[in-house]
């Protein structure tokens, strides 16, 4: 044990020096922020982490997140100081070309997820924790270093009351209480008590401890992996631990030492050292779940002509067809019933995960999923997944896989009234980095999409409508990404109407009243909201003068109407579209309560809008 | 004490046959929610709350907050029971037109703040609370009807968090236990000691009671009013309590009762009554507090030609400016360093709220003030401001005045990677109802532009810039929302060259060089992002054969390109744009760490990207 001690601090101090010369090299970054944690990282590489780092797709490894990812520099002298990587790499910290970057991400193979957006990495490991106790079955123990300013973030929260919810006690938060946050002292300082009191009001076990007590920490390393809940560890720690000029000193966040100081500091922690630690190993080598891909589906169909479906509806019905692959697992916020990802539930019960009201929780979780290689889609009201924004935006950089399904889209919800009403939710996947945004009208087109998007890298929207209408398209009809369908066309075509969703029955509307007038409209279902049929519109903006309505049932800015225009942007390489004259219908005031078709009229996207429009762009 | 409870038996009676009455002639809504908290309702307004229905404008009152916004029949019962609303406009319940909607909005002077997007009213509580307490000075009470549902929102955490911290025991948060969510038992059931130990850990007074138990819910209030810390009364209901058919029985989540259920149910609960209550009035009438508007300011300024000073900096001298008016408060999620929001601190730390790394409580809190008639600036990373996406959006339809201040934006943030760098901000802030959306790229542009949003309605946002960059404008310039600056100009001009913010600096830069290739460009400054400058668009459009550049450090959707588009779309009312051949410049792939002028670069969005661009329209 003493000479444990002894090893744990040479490596504690090396773990000190290494984050305060990457940092130094780099100019910027957090030291003290890394140095308050290297004494619990210390002990945690040397024993009680079991990880293969030549091989980190190895199934059975424990899974270590850095909820506070700015603590970056000592993540990667972990790193260095595992034989994962040399010194000379870890000097590149935050360099432009260097996988050091300055917060992880899984440019690195044993990153599971980008942090650095605070409380996001507890959530996410709930959801690898999930994985691994509910559909792995895998004794593996995700740990995560957590900073005390990230406890004020409500995601926190969220993921300790779905730990303890679903007995998670392969999941061990390591709390560096180092009680300054960026600007000064956190809310509750040193107050470990307070943590751990509300730790285990949220049915954790907690325990509390001196990070910088070798023998605490090992002792409760050792209490934690044998508890039958999740354990949070209050760890007292001092940011900048080790160097008298930055222990528990405030003014230090986020900046390196200069050239001097460094030199002073590592003098102090006893100099440059390069050791080697042997993490231990898994027991075995397990392979990952098996891909589900090209499972042969039976999709659900719809009659055209026959009753009318919600494409919410057939969402839930695709889910239920997509069941057959072992791989896709279903999340939702507690409205299963309105976005009938229940139908999920009722044919793979395990395989489905109550969230509750907790957006936050529940698309990171669904990370998680995708960080243990399944197919996870999520669910709620899309006016609600905007509660989960930056775990969305975080998620692209994570480069996670992950599909949701907003239901209950614009004013055409009627009576609940706005606050239920997505109306920036296309604006919002879209402007997501390598996202796909689909927006179907139709119950069969809604199944084909929704099987597409099981194959689909990245993060990809279904926005999906809560009013029954009719069916347009055949059970044979295929659907593709970047596609769009062409409705009405002729040869004489003066005007093309783009919608989706709910304003493409208004658009048909529209077009067979516009017939009587003897106006020839083209109506396109441009379904790819995100990528755009670029072709397609291209074409009828050729056959129709470039006179184009685009309806939507959503607010003006960074919708339906947004991706045609930015359509028609010229290509750096030379591609010149054609002119445009585009008129756009998107929702006008602050909707209200009301029926669906009062709604739609009062926010100017019905049908005789539409009409009106056409007339306008042809008189 | 018997003569009351008799009283409130038939008080809460009432609310619940309005409940049903509102619902089932709406033919929607939510009685059964609001069943289970009706004898809540019946004492609370019958003895302790404090309001005057006929001067709502009365600072003295207290305030009524349904968190769980979906019992809006309860609250509208409450209004009638108060004499504030009659009953056949009770009965308009949802009805298209009716101020009854679906979820209670301010279109209602009673409502504060619209709720229904769960978790919110809590936190907006805390800011209204705050205002109470360290503002006003005044001795009202917030009361907020919190769902079981939504205690699993981590925003509510956040809000027991700060509530504790700033010693708020002017806020009692009523939990309506009724068991049953959506679509079945909620995380924690009846378990309301687990609550109550949640509460408590969180610094909170807490008291369990049978939320139908006159005597109980009698002692609550009085115990909670007479404490030093917020109180949480747990309150064990049923839900659709006092009819059969409806308690404590699942699937009536969200469900109106049929006509020979409604007739059955309100002779179960004894029949219609038509009891008015005397709600108490406050001591006098407080008058709403001063508008600073008018105040003489003394904006900051910088010499041109003088040292470079960041955008975000500016903000904050321009805070520390508009400290003069007494209605200006600021806050902040601990990063008021970087954002420089403490300069307002130095000057006035009495108005600056520290907010910690809580961003839904920040913008909760911040549309609380809003309701206590202050001047409300709240800022962090843009990219953290995600984060409170839905708080946003539903501050928008609470018809808030709200100032939000992103700082770090885009790519030239620099070495600390993707996580930090807001590349979406402009589309998010775009799409909410009525915003304003600024984007300076000068110091003296960025005071003046703090100082008009000052006195904006609605949302607005200002994006600031790590960098410090060249001051482009003279602190005499004048500068309006909606306006745009054009910078390079002459009668020879072949492209316009749209930038703000960043870009703007590279446009300058691409501007000078192709000069010496005797390539005229016109440069604008489009620092208004919404509303945008159509007709110095259009002149620009005119004047260049319609050759745009748009340059913008901002994923390609949604943003300063979209801006753009948007503004050459036909107006219905028959304006018909100059034809438009925009070449659009945005970050092109994932960031990573890197200096400034690399990632920029990288990202295809630097002067010579520009100049490229030019070239090609051209040639």
């Amino acid at each position: 044990m003493a000479n444990d001690k002894e090893q744990w601090h040479e490596l504690g101090q090396q773990l000190r020096v290494d984050s305060i010369r990457s940092s130094t090299a780099a100019g910027s970054g957090h030291p003290t922020s890394s140095m308050s944690g290297a004494d619990l990282m210390a002990v945690l590489m040397s024993k009680y982490l079991h990880y293969d780092f030549d091989n980190p797709q190895n199934s059975a490894n424990d899974h270590l997140i850095f909820s506070k990812g700015h603590a970056s520099p000592l993540l990667y002298s972990v790193y260095k100081a595992a034989g994962a990587i040399t010194d000379a790499e870890m000097l590149t910290f935050r360099k432009f070309g260097s996988r050091m970057e300055g917060h992880p991400t899984p440019e690195l193979p044993w990153v599971d997820v980008a942090t650095g957006s605070l409380g996001q990495g507890l959530p996410i490991a709930v959801g690898v924790a999930l994985a691994g106790k509910k559909l792995d079955k895998l004794p593996y123990h995700v740990w995560v270093l957590l900073g005390d300013s990230e406890m004020a973030e409500g995601s926190i929260w969220e993921a300790f009351d779905h730990a303890s919810y679903n007995g998670l006690n392969n999941l061990i938060g390591i709390l560096d209480m180092n009680r300054l946050g960026q600007r000064g002292e956190t809310d509750l300082g040193w107050n470990g008590a307070a943590y751990a009191a509300r730790a285990r009001a949220f049915g954790w076990h907690a325990i509390e401890i001196d990070g910088h007590d070798f023998d605490q920490i090992d002792k409760a390393y050792a209490e934690a992996i044998s508890q039958d809940k999740p354990t949070l560890i209050v760890a007292k720690t001092k940011k900048g631990s080790g160097v008298a000029l930055t222990e528990n000193k405030d003014g230090w966040h986020g900046k390196p030492l200069d050239a001097a100081q460094e030199e002073a500091a590592i003098k102090e922690l006893g100099g440059e050292r390069h050791i080697t630690v042997q993490v231990p190993k898994p027991a075995g080598n397990v392979p990952v779940p098996e891909s589900g891909k090209g499972t042969s589906l039976k999709l659900p169909t719809y009659a055209l002509g026959g009753d009318k479906v919600p494409t919410r509806k057939a969402y839930g019905d695709a889910l239920a067809a997509l069941a057959a692959r072992p791989d896709v697992v279903v999340l939702d916020a507690e409205v299963s019933n309105s976005t009938h990802a229940e139908e999920f539930k009722k044919v793979a019960p395990d395989r489905f995960f109550e969230m509750f009201i907790a957006e936050q929780q529940m698309v990171a979780a669904a990370v998680g999923m995708s960080v243990r290689h399944r197919v996870a889609f999520a669910s709620t009201f899309a006016a609600f997944l905007t509660r989960a924004a930056d775990f969305i935006r975080m998620a692209a950089i994570s480069r996670a896989n992950l599909r949701l399904c907003g239901s209950h889209a614009g004013v055409s919800i009627g009576e609940d009234g706005p606050s239920q009403m997505a109306l920036e939710d296309l604006s919002m996947m879209r402007s997501i980095h390598g996202s796909t945004v689909l927006y179907p009208s139709d119950p069969n087109q809604t199944a084909h999409l929704v099987a597409l998007m099981a194959d689909l890298p990245g993060i990809s929207f279904l926005r999906s409508t809560r009013a029954a209408l009719p069916t347009l398209y055949g059970p044979e009809e295929t659907f593709s990404v970047g596609g769009s369908k062409t409705l009405r066309q002729s040869d004489n075509d003066k005007v093309t109407v783009i919608g989706a969703g709910i304003t493409l029955h208004e658009a048909l509307k529209a077009a067979d009243t516009l017939k009587g007038e003897d106006i020839a409209v083209r109506v396109i279902d441009l379904y790819s909201v995100k990528p755009v049929d670029r072709q397609t519109l291209f074409a009828a903006a050729q056959a129709t003068a470039g006179r184009f309505v685009v309806v939507e049932d959503h607010w003006e800015q960074g919708g339906l109407g947004s991706a045609v225009l930015e359509a028609f942007t010229v290509s750096p390489d030379g591609g010149d579209p054609p002119p445009l004259h585009l008129l756009h219908l998107a929702v006008q005031g602050m909707p209200t309560s009301g029926k669906p078709d009062q709604l739609i009229e009062a926010a100017g996207i019905s049908a005789s809008h539409i009409a009106d429009a056409v007339r306008s762009l042809v008189k």
